[in-house]
């Protein structure tokens, strides 16, 4: 089955998500209301909310406790984009003007904030304090990722192990909770939530090593931003520090990353990518991709077959290979 | 009794609390781990956990379910302190460096975002979901009142009513909610809780315009910032709206307030503040505060006669004559 597939098996609940996720950023207030509104049309893969309803089919369905719980997840995520813009003074996302951009800093901040707090007010509507627990939890983690992304940046002499640490709070453990409150939020039996766990982490992990592979291989049009955006704002990403560790080739690739670093965000990065695709870094970084695509589906194992396993399965194999 | 009294008869729960409040912010990541203390120990007055400690007398008192909602309701205002700051582009506050100018607006956006993550992480290690429920509808509301504040920057066409509505979620809803949550966690009555809420909500609407008052009427020393530190930013503040109705001065005012603007943080503001101190703005501002105290006070009159109330009471009158 292909994701399209799944998108269309799960269509008139994930348009309710989307009308849900408009209401909640319901305001009076103009700027805060244009500001989310915007942010909310750019788009996305709405992944978070996906993984929320499907984890749902393995305990008892329920629309609109699963709905307390996807919105929130996929809000925690728009809150930390217009947050990252304004670190990375990133002018377009997905194609469009940023909020950063389109307003101010200062609003970009703010409405990260408002969408945060939003975030928990709606999933303070379940009564379940271990979700409560577990959603903050992962807000948590994923500021230090924030935190620590800052701190390395331009940190050529990072190892791997700093990346995957990093990647892990920044990106995979919101996917992982994504899968897990599905479970729990449906009352699925608390084996499964663990599999969703991990499913989900590993999933994730795979999910932010692809990502930084497409933003050295993708296309401006197809990323939405220009290529090496990455490198640019000294996101020292997985494919880089592999490559770094040919002995051949790491002298120019140092060279190019200190003129990039020198530039502060003007330089062109044609070169620098030049240099890492003659690397053997992005396939090494790929494989390591492929390495958390299988653990995530040899998570699976222990569920019995079904629809929605076999769903996962597809998405972790559309992870592994996505182009965009 | 006089507040210092208040506070040594509280003095070892306080401690208590104030080192819960470093324990929180404790985490491997060194910048985040630096910021989040310098900002702890920058200080301040503990307003809101000194609430939370005193609405728990009206019930069971438990300081241990007290401090997990102490924590949190102090490192929300912490929070919102350092992302002030990076939008007031505020350099000292409590005669400190901010986290801003410390190390950067990066940092400093991370370490709010991260103290909020904290704070809800602490409180739902309670079982209770209606306290997480108050508490991020609280940050919510804080949140509103923070870009509203930025919405009516050098409007000098604003209402009295604009300005209390926007203090009042910016400021007083917090306190309000600290003494809230002091009685809902102590398991005290419902009624009870709700006299707090209305105590703290008064209360906090007149400490407010109290700060507002001192912004222009205290020195550097006594604000530990530059007076006129509201103004400078375009903060319009209420004994700014009401000098702006006496239509002999009203020209003047504008004209100083135009020039302030149009020299973006850079002007004095010894002008602005003779001007303001020459009208009856501070006088009325003034009055209007007591107004908030009386209703405070009044609130508590269906309270047993305690030494708990006494200090309510006490507190009150603090917050109407403070000069610092």
């Amino acid at each position: 089955m292909k994701l399209i597939d799944i998108y269309a098996r799960l269509r008139s609940d994930i348009q309710y998500i989307e009308k849900e996720l408009e209401r909640s950023i319901d305001t009076e207030h103009a700027v805060l209301n244009e500001a989310s509104l915007h942010l909310l049309k750019a788009g996305g893969k709405r992944i978070r909310p996906v993984f929320v309803l499907l984890a749902g089919e393995l305990g008892r369905y329920d629309l609109e406790r699963l709905q307390r719980v996807a919105v929130p997840l996929e809000l925690i995520h728009m809150a930390s984009l217009v947050h990252d813009d304004v670190i990375d003074n990133a002018n377009t996302r997905r194609g469009q003007l940023t909020v950063k951009s389109k307003w101010d800093n200062r609003v970009a901040m703010y409405t990260g904030d408002y969408i945060y707090a939003k975030a928990l007010t709606i999933v303070t509507q379940l009564d379940n304090p271990q979700i409560h627990r577990i959603l903050s939890k992962a807000m948590l983690d994923m500021c230090i990722g924030e935190m620590e992304q800052i701190r390395d940046f331009f940190n050529t002499s990072q190892t791997v192990r700093n990346y995957l640490l990093r990647i892990r709070r920044k990106t995979a453990l919101l996917i992982a909770v994504s899968c897990q409150l599905g479970a729990i939020a449906s009352e699925a039996s608390e084996e499964s939530a663990r599999i969703m766990y991990k499913f989900g982490y590993n999933a994730g992990m795979a999910f932010q090593i692809r990502d930084d592979i497409l933003d050295l291989l993708g296309t401006e049009k197809q990323l939405g931003k220009p290529p090496g955006s990455d490198m640019r704002q000294g996101n020292i990403t997985l494919p880089v520090l592999l490559a770094l560790e040919n002995p051949d080739l790491a002298p120019a690739l140092l060279e190019e990353i200190r003129h990039i670093r020198e530039a502060e965000g003007q330089a062109d990065t044609y070169k620098v990518i030049q240099l890492i695709r003659r690397s053997d870094g992005v396939e090494r970084a790929d494989k390591l991709a492929t390495q958390f695509i299988n653990k995530a589906i040899a998570a699976l194992d222990a569920l019995p077959e079904s629809k929605t396993k076999k769903n996962f399965v597809d998405i972790a194999h559309f992870i592994g290979k996505r182009l965009h």
